[in-house]
């Protein structure tokens, strides 16, 4: 649990709330982390049982957040396919961080101005 | 507003919480501020409305707090008394800014371990 003005954060709130996912994206994105791999939306749709409407929705919002990383793989028959994987994880601590430090020195700004 | 983890904070909130003060001890604390001046208990307790007992508890606790300077001031009939004033508003600035500081380097240190 994290502190804050006298209210208490947990961790998984912190999280999502620094980089920006909805309650739908963050659960692909613990599933994504757990797993560690590099899935095709089918895959994943497949493991979660979600279908792959929503499943794609969520993986371009991670990709756009820039916590999942897509990966492009051209097929011999041509075409191409994308797998997805999560970013690693020291590089998400690194961003969450830079966002938590952010509030600080927002924080910091308005007691100076008080 | 100060934003954290996406909750709002009043900086009110901020103030009390970080110099861990109850409410009437805040309440204390915004007359001292807006008064500035040095001031004994029976002082307040006119200027404010509130028994004198409050007060002095207020009181005391604020200077355990550090937010509130004691003076004695030596009597020529003999004994002494005590006025009342509260820090210079850079230092109290400091002081919660420095408090703020520690909240986020916890927080950091949650995310670091996680």
């Amino acid at each position: 649990m994290i502190d804050f003005a006298c209210k208490k954060f947990d961790i998984n709130e912190i999280i999502k709330c620094s980089l920006g996912l909805s309650r739908a994206d963050y659960k692909l994105f613990n599933f994504l982390l757990g797993s560690g791999e590099e899935l095709t939306t089918s895959d994943i749709s497949e493991k979660i049982g979600l279908d792959r409407t929503t499943v794609q929705k969520s993986v371009k919002s991670l990709v756009g957040k820039g916590v999942v990383v897509r990966l492009q793989e051209n097929l011999d028959k041509g075409g191409y396919m994308f797998r997805y994987r999560i970013k690693d994880k020291e590089l998400l601590k690194k961003q969450i961080i830079s966002i938590l430090t952010s509030w600080s020195a927002k924080a910091e700004e308005e007691i100076r101005r008080w």
